[in-house]
């Protein structure tokens, strides 16, 4: 596969590839667990909130629950875990002010610079489960120049469903190698190459902490493999 | 209404609002037609092109057809309007070409300013029928800044369908009265407001051309009426 010439449109996976989703979460809960549960780590308590995530998301795959946004699921899950550590007392509003921790996530620090450079040659979105909502705030904070917000609540399904896939090669009218999935989850690409899509995948081995055990390497011969995103943009032949 | 308080995302219409398709379509017509039918003006031709764009969009309107995306409609309408000229012997693919027309439209002086000007302080998205790959075309050539590409494709509806508007308003999780639709057409604005929205008048006396008879001005009160995005931009209070 040349792929210079045969990718018109980048999408993204974003919590995790794009931006550090542990440590944005982990820095909004401190202050909220300092005051309601001062025992509780706020590293912790982030993995533990995102350990619901797929679960959750799981209900709408299977057809149980019908579509539902992110924003949402967070919210629920949010409580779930609150539940779980004996937290009472808060009041809703400053439950939902934590439950949009989501929203102010900070990028890695190659994001900006290389979507800057990938944004001149490709189209570039995010596409991820996300809501739109919550990827148009991000990327307003962060400075994520996105061609448009594409991902779950476009196609109204979640990852790894194949439709996320296909529903959004045709939205782009591309055939599917043309689009090309750039993720940091040997999974999502997995389900994006059974649609015909081109992959890349993007190493962030502290995504789950120091610790992580999963994703450390690409485990299988993806089209592209780098190391950050600039580097991926050096592959795919863009001006630094 | 204090609407500097009030209003969070503004969402534009974007043909004849925010671009100049009249002008843009016959430039693209032009050489199309000195080959196949030069005694067609490229005006009249873009006008015929235009008028079968509002019919189309009653057959999804009135639930006589399944969403169809208005790249679709535009390829119809072109066929239509090429037959009624006795056009024929272009190729398939030279039929295509002409059909991004709609892709390749320029936008009225005061728009990409006046729109980084308003991105500083609100969400800025179109809300046009035009699906989302001819929307992310535009903006990249003309340099439209937008946050997100909302509208038709996302919530599968052709304005001024209600879903249309409170549709968008869900997606962006806000209160009706925090979304501003900016549009050049009295229509759109009513149908807008009888969803709640807040509404701003933008006048493009010349979308139609030289002689144009409609919607020349505002014709309700409109909580904003501007003679160019620039000036609503200052009404507003966004820095310049």
């Amino acid at each position: 596969m040349n792929a210079r010439i045969e990718i018109k449109a980048l999408v993204f996976d974003v919590f995790g590839t794009v931006v550090d989703w542990r440590s944005g979460v982990a820095r909004d809960v401190a202050p909220f667990l300092k005051r309601y549960a001062p025992h509780v780590d706020a590293f912790d308590f982030a993995d533990q909130w995102r350990r619901e995530y797929s679960p959750s998301m799981e209900e709408i795959r299977s057809g149980r629950r019908p579509y539902t946004r992110l924003d949402v699921l967070h919210r629920e899950n949010l409580v779930k875990v609150l539940s779980r550590h004996g937290i009472a007392g808060a009041a809703e509003a400053e439950v939902d002010a934590l439950n949009l921790a989501w929203h102010r996530l900070d990028p890695w620090p190659d994001a900006v610079p290389a979507l800057h450079r990938l944004k001149r040659e490709f189209i570039v979105a995010p596409l991820s489960n996300g809501n739109i909502r919550l990827m148009v705030d991000m990327a307003k904070r962060a400075g994520l120049p996105w061609d448009a917000i594409l991902g779950a609540e476009v196609v109204r399904a979640y990852k790894p469903s194949p439709q996320v896939y296909s529903g959004t090669v045709e939205i782009l009218g591309l055939a599917p190698a043309e689009l090309c999935l750039v993720a940091a989850h040997n999974g999502d690409l997995a389900a994006a190459r059974r649609c015909g899509l081109s992959t890349a995948f993007v190493a962030r081995p502290t995504e789950h902490g120091p610790h992580q055990t999963t994703d450390l390497n690409a485990q299988a011969d993806w089209d592209f493999v780098a190391g950050d995103l600039n580097e991926l943009a050096d592959q795919l032949g863009c001006a630094s």
